[in-house]
């Protein structure tokens, strides 16, 4: 184990993550607020960070152990530092509450503990719908697109953050695979909050909003979430910006260099689609006699599938009080989340066609015992790897479910409640159902209880691995 | 596909229910009853399955596809004229009520949709019993045993009916192997027989209780279940029996020529004991303040922990009014089910061992790049193929569940409702929770959501190919 790269890549992170609250810092300036909060902040990661991140080891050398343990402590203290000014400020007191708030940013969840969010200062809420934006591509990567030299080390960070089975680079080197990323994440950026402006979005709105829909996070800045605008355009715009953001951004690229035709023929971005439109096309025949009129109906439902699709989880409507049958759509599309290379959480939707592939392909060797049977996705036969690794996914994803489940079910809320919180949390979804509802908030878990959703979340964010990996005794273990 | 030999051994399955309806036949007459049901079902049988099993055809050879169609196929057909006494007698008018209630019989389930049980003749409860002891070993199995030669096809109907990723045959030949668990079902049934007697039972409610725990079914003849008989020491019994027959039959055959040491070697004994005794240590405790004593709050939590986890689904305690700790525990052992080669539901606990050894692996992989890694089971190497196999099933399992929740969903019954009414459909379980609650009865579901549970229920207890294969269009095309 290479402990002082590792500490040398954390030191850098945490620097990262002071000169990012320079942005919440300015907010609160411009608001004429209290700056103490991150200002201290600051000074106490300049402290701790600055004696790792200044030395840069002679060994760079790192492997995927050294990647899965980086990425997993990475987060947590991104988490732990990024809580301290709504402590220090006092809008958010314990620690605890704190550090739940500020990973279920970063991990782009949008759970919130706050009851009156409208109640806490502008900088504050903007460094809170920050965390998304910044959570939504990942630092590591950040740090992959920022290092002068990113030889060998980078692959394994990148294995480690970037969500769902993907295909890897765009272009050889890394780095600029990191950089043409960011890139795309910045301009769809710059159009949505222009969208917004367009709108008659304030600015600070389109901005801290943009930064949650980016992220697919969910954080509004108002207590009524999206629906608190009143602003149907905004509506529509939010929830096309969402199903944007929860496309693999290698699309984009693909659409960059002119390769129209292969962006078309994959076989996620259909299944996304379709899932996408028939589940809109089912809530709003199930909701129609709630709203008034077609576009009403039509709207809400296709936000509110768009919002648990890509995991952001921004709500219009009450849908703890839809049918049933609408409210078992909205669980499974929190399971199957959006694309592999997107910002959104979930079991991704290529994870699920290849998943569903191999059941197919185990079926027709029964039928069909002479034939050559392989799994593809997108014309291209998969390794049985990749398939290998995604059914483990699945095994190890119902695991936590279930042990989750069974310690949050000491809180003695319904079981609907701790079965969607801990979807919510584990695919970065943020809403709930049961007792509390999808515009409520989950200060009223016990500590223990906001811990291990906390580590869900991170679980989820990272797509398991990366936390096993941290907190397994045989990875510190000598040989 | 040799359809003549597939008709051939449907016939011989339907000739076997008529013969085995004698018993009913005979209990009716003994209690004075109306046998006229009974007599106009084994007419009815006879006319229709004598045709095709008069004739063994030359060519008897058939394969893995062959073999799951036969075993689906044979069940539904076994339930579908199971219904015809409780429809011709009038305690059940309606056909699809009376196809739930028998496929929940045979498929061991034993969730019902009668409201008054007691209300109906010795006789037919008698049936009603008696289906889930001939479901618990299969009936194909039992074709196996009386067939004059059963060669290459026997493997095949094997394969296709008995639970579990099991080791395979005990004795070189097949027709042996299924003479040996017959007789072992056989013995352990006269001794739990006997046992009920001592706690003062009546023969006839010694035999049908018997039958249901056999079998892991949980049809009772009172409306209390086994609450109702207001019996300690008969509800240790029953408790310690379920356990019992949730074994894999392999470890008393183990037992019987003496290798005791393997049967101790036995990982999925091992963990079928910590997890029940797991299971009972921790709802005793979190729902001791609802007994008075001791012995009440551990006779109550080790009965209801092994009705549910060997899938058998006797009540003694309304479980749905527990602490919401509880009720997840209950609602895990659901999935969880018994062991591999038994007659119970579920996942099966050897299923599982697989599945989170296979995670294990994933890990060490990361952690340890240069070691050698395999799944071990009982100190055996696990060929890929059988982990492929497992965490297919786990992929299909988990689909199916999905689907039929959301089915289900249309009748307007809570999320809870019909997440448990599937989980208990699809592990052979029984009881429900949710508005429904494990004393209630499943009447007021909807027929399309009576048809896709029953399916739901065969699909459990066939471990899912059997059924996709019969109603797959690629098994008939013609190639």
């Amino acid at each position: 184990m290479n402990y002082r790269m590792i500490g040398y890549l954390l030191g850098l992170i945490l620097l990262i993550e002071a000169a990012l609250m320079m942005l919440p810092l300015s907010t609160a300036l411009i608001f004429g607020e209290n700056v103490m909060p991150f200002i201290i902040t600051v000074l106490i990661i300049l402290a701790v960070a600055l004696p790792f991140a200044l030395f840069k080891p002679k060994n760079s050398q790192i492997y995927t152990k050294e990647g899965f343990v980086t990425v997993a402590a990475g987060w947590i203290l991104l988490s732990a530092f990024g809580a301290l000014p709504f402590v220090i400020s006092g809008t958010i007191p314990n620690y605890i509450n704190a550090f739940f708030e500020t990973v279920s940013g970063f991990t782009t969840t949008g759970a919130t503990i706050l009851s009156n969010i409208e109640a806490l200062p502008k900088g504050l809420l903007f460094w809170r719908s920050f965390t998304h934006w910044i959570g939504g591509m990942g630092v590591l990567v950040f740090v992959l697109a920022i290092l002068p030299s990113s030889g060998g080390q980078a692959m394994y960070l990148m294995r480690a953050e970037v969500p769902g089975p993907t295909k890897g680079k765009l272009v050889p080197k890394m780095r600029q695979t990191a950089l043409i990323l960011y890139g795309i994440y910045f301009v769809l950026t710059i159009f949505q909050v222009l969208a917004l402006l367009i709108c008659s979005f304030p600015l600070y709105d389109a901005l801290v909003t943009t930064f949650a829909t980016a992220g697919t996070g969910g954080f509004s800045v108002l207590n009524a979430s999206i629906a608190g605008y009143n602003n149907p355009a905004a509506e529509w715009v939010i929830a096309v910006f969402m199903l944007l953001f929860g496309l693999n951004f290698n699309l984009y690229f693909l659409l960059l260099i002119r390769k129209v035709k292969d962006v078309f023929k994959s076989e996620e971005l259909r299944a996304y689609i379709i899932i996408c439109a028939a589940s809109t096309v089912a809530i709003a025949i199930n909701t129609a006699h709630m709203f008034n009129g077609l576009e009403e109906c039509l709207r809400i439902s296709f936000f509110q599938v768009s919002s648990i699709m890509t995991t952001t989880g921004f709500v219009t409507s009450n849908f703890g009080l839809w049918p049933v049958f609408s409210k078992s759509i909205i669980i499974i599309l929190m399971i199957v989340g959006a694309c592999a290379g997107s910002t959104a959480g979930g079991l991704k939707v290529s994870r699920i066609l290849i998943l569903l592939k191999n059941i197919a392909k185990e079926f027709k060797r029964i039928v069909r015992p002479r034939s050559v049977n392989v799994v593809r996705l997108d014309g291209e036969v998969l390794s049985p790897e990749t398939v290998h690794i995604a059914t483990g996914y699945l095994t190890v994803y119902i695991t936590i479910i279930i042990i989750t489940v069974l310690c949050v079910s000491l809180d003695g809320f319904s079981f609907e409640t701790n079965f969607t919180a801990t979807l919510s949390c584990i695919n970065n979804v943020g809403p709930i159902l049961g007792d509390i509802g999808p515009t409520g908030n989950m200060y009223d878990f016990s500590y223990p209880s906001k811990i291990i959703l906390s580590l869900n979340m991170l679980i989820g964010r990272l797509e398991i691995m990366p936390m096993i990996v941290l907190f397994s005794p045989s990875t510190w273990r000598k040989r």
